[in-house]
């Protein structure tokens, strides 16, 4: 490249904002392999405590995006509307509210990554369901698109590999967590797979990359500042995440879940949290209602009358399942487990990463990109948080077909919870929405 | 390792400090090659900003020290001394001082490196005096400094080849100026060498790597503590380096002004600062004065008395070097030209470092590695800074073998120094001297 990588690290170091030119000239060459690890992991660092200005966020994802190959979603007309979550734990969000936009003639077109850590992936819950395929040509995306009003598939292409190459060297070298580097790594998938408009759930809390309510807010604030920049319009709903999301983790256990939603019913929490992005989503669209009133009366009515779960069912026969999978209720597991309160009290506080890692301790996830996953292991919550208990009475189940890992897996989840005397004070599912000016 | 170099860059990003077994464990497996250059280079990063402790400094420079051979100066009598440079521009002072102690019975063995970029080395000046050698073997070395007194040969065996590897990584990684990767470089190459009592010349200014006071005062004040923590006594003297010391920049020629000094002639300064070496490094010895008048006495006697030179003759000869070199004055080359003042007036301020690279250009210093040195090439500065000048007057004589350099060098020299109506403050060649505890 035409500038010397040296000289980059230096002006970071010291604070100085690097031009749109030189940002540009450093993915390009990172990515071709002309900049070695270990100057880019210098430079990565220098991040970590420098930060980025607007104009170089925007720049380094405008170059992310641009590094490889983008999403021909030029062949689908109207605006093209996306949803992207931080990551949680059983989060299954994507799975009711991509059938409610459907049914309301909202058409969603996502590339869906795969579960990693403690976080899950929208693509291995759709995978649980016996015969339906994630990994879809250009042609199947599409047409499943057009029959059923939404698709959620494997990423394919491969899209914005700067930041795939990024992510691997900030993976081992300690800077993944630097809000402009997770900003710029999010919005440039985000943009490279074509979007328009972009639905943001920042979960913030013990089972999510941010967990302070400040750190999330930057976050939202950085992506949303990256999408001004970039004429992209993003709203982010900035969501709880210091419990689980709803009462399911576990790939099959949380389409049930989905589906316990879109027919009406399901956990509280996790209705309110779906319900407002489907919302905020509907109100992005061309298909946007006069008042918000109207927009939330829309979302619901899809979910009451059915049409929202009849999509679900028609993208789930379009793409090879068994549409039957829909009405199952529970899994069936060599191994299953109750745990039980130890003492009396209320749950206070809960160690959410910590029970996303059991869930991946019983199959459910992975802890190496390579490993299979059970659609049928998982865990299923009893109690939420501010709930009192009594000793003895049941505050989950495990599931898994795994030999000898329920003991251990109990243990884990009986210390990922605090019960005390006292109630604690509630927790708002939403804590706030930032939206682009 | 038994560490993750994650969790130790983690760490370091946090400040937490590295445990002794930790920063070994690291310097270990990084010189055998098992941690990556990107993981390295990110703690390097994180080390720039957020420093390190006393006590981690002091691992670090035990464990690069002990990461190689060590030299067995335990065969040599005594207490062993040693002086290191920072570097700077025209520093020959190792050149007097060693001969002038040996004259005083007391002993140097020294390893110094070669010049790079700026900064001359004392192997490359010893170099210009034909058919000397500075690379010995252990036996020549041993023999060579019972005979003469003192010795200073090209480093042969890997001292703290730790170092090595770290100094190359923060060379591209724009990690090098950091203080206590500094510190700890230098006192780990003096550790290896088996010096128990060293004095550091701290240089200070446009042409060393510390242009602020208080950053060489930190400088120095870290290698004092890494001292007293490794039971080895250290004295620095933080001295001027905002104009070429002496007169002469080059080898041949630095190696005659060195001889003038050692007739007890030579530029005031020049003087005045290896005097001050001498006497520090006397009065560490065991041959020590009574007082530090009495110790300035004797130094200053074996440089008017002729001994401190014949000590710097029978050197040459022993390394098999010609010693009528000592009497010549001046450099025969293809090429020269006078400097001459562009307007009266003072000389007020000098860009030391750009003064080197003018040498470099000339051809007396590298500015990568496996260059080779034009020993006759040089710079002769006829005018200190202070000093008033008239129009036309020469400022300086520039000496090269190259075709074709005169004009550009002359073009940076003269950009290189302020000529103002008002004569500057005078500036002390010492600023400050800081001793162990």
């Amino acid at each position: 490249m035409k500038y010397r990588m040296y000289d980059l690290i230096e002006k970071k170091k010291h604070k100085i904002p690097l031009t749109e030119d030189e940002i540009r000239e450093m993915i390009t060459a990172y990515t071709a392999g002309d900049i070695p690890d270990y100057q880019m992991s210098a430079f990565l660092m220098a991040v970590w405590f420098q930060g980025m200005t607007d104009e170089e966020l925007s720049c380094l994802t405008l170059a992310m995006a641009a590094s490889g190959e983008e999403l021909s979603l030029a062949q689908i007309p109207g605006t093209k509307l996306d949803k992207h979550s931080t990551g949680g734990v059983g989060d299954k969000t994507t799975l009711i509210v991509a059938p409610v936009l459907a049914a309301l003639q909202v058409p969603t077109a996502k590339m869906s990554g795969r579960g990693l850590g403690f976080t899950g992936g929208t693509v291995d819950k759709l995978e649980s369901i016996p015969g339906l395929r994630s990994e879809l040509s250009e042609e199947e995306f599409l047409r499943i698109l057009n029959r059923v009003g939404f698709v959620d598939a494997a990423q394919t292409k491969e899209l914005a590999p700067a930041d795939k190459l990024l992510y691997a060297l900030r993976d081992v070298t300690a800077t993944v967590d630097s809000i402009p580097l997770i900003a710029s790594s999010i919005m440039s998938k985000k943009l490279a797979a074509g979007a328009d408009r972009i639905v943001l759930d920042v979960k913030c809390g013990s089972g999510a990359f941010m967990s302070e309510l400040s750190s999330a807010k930057e976050l939202a604030g950085q992506m949303i500042r990256i999408g001004e920049m970039t004429g992209r319009a993003v709203t982010a709903v900035i969501s709880d995440m210091n419990q689980p999301l709803g009462r399911a983790v576990g790939n099959a256990l949380e389409v049930q879940e989905a589906v316990e939603v879109l027919k009406g019913g399901g956990e509280p929490r996790l209705v309110e949290l779906s319900v407002r992005i489907a919302v905020e989503m509907l109100q992005m669209s061309d298909q946007a209602r006069d008042s918000r009133e109207a927009a939330v009366e829309a979302v619901t009515e899809v979910m009451q009358n059915g049409s929202a779960l009849d999509r679900f069912r028609a993208y789930v026969k379009e793409a090879g399942g068994d549409p039957s999978a829909l009405d199952r209720v529970g899994v069936e597991t060599a191994f299953r487990k109750e745990i039980r309160a130890p003492r009396a009290g209320y749950l206070t506080a809960c160690n959410t990463g910590e029970v996303g890692l059991v869930s991946v301790m019983l199959g459910a996830g992975r802890s190496r990109k390579d490993e299979a996953i059970d659609p049928e292991a998982g865990i299923l919550v009893k109690k939420k948080l501010g709930e009192s208990v009594s000793e003895g009475e049941v505050l989950a189940e495990l599931f898994t077909n795994r030999e000898g890992v329920l003991e251990d897996a109990e243990d884990r989840f009986l210390r990922a919870y605090s019960i005390d005397a006292e109630p604690p004070e509630d927790t708002p599912i939403i804590y706030d929405i930032l939206r682009s000016r």
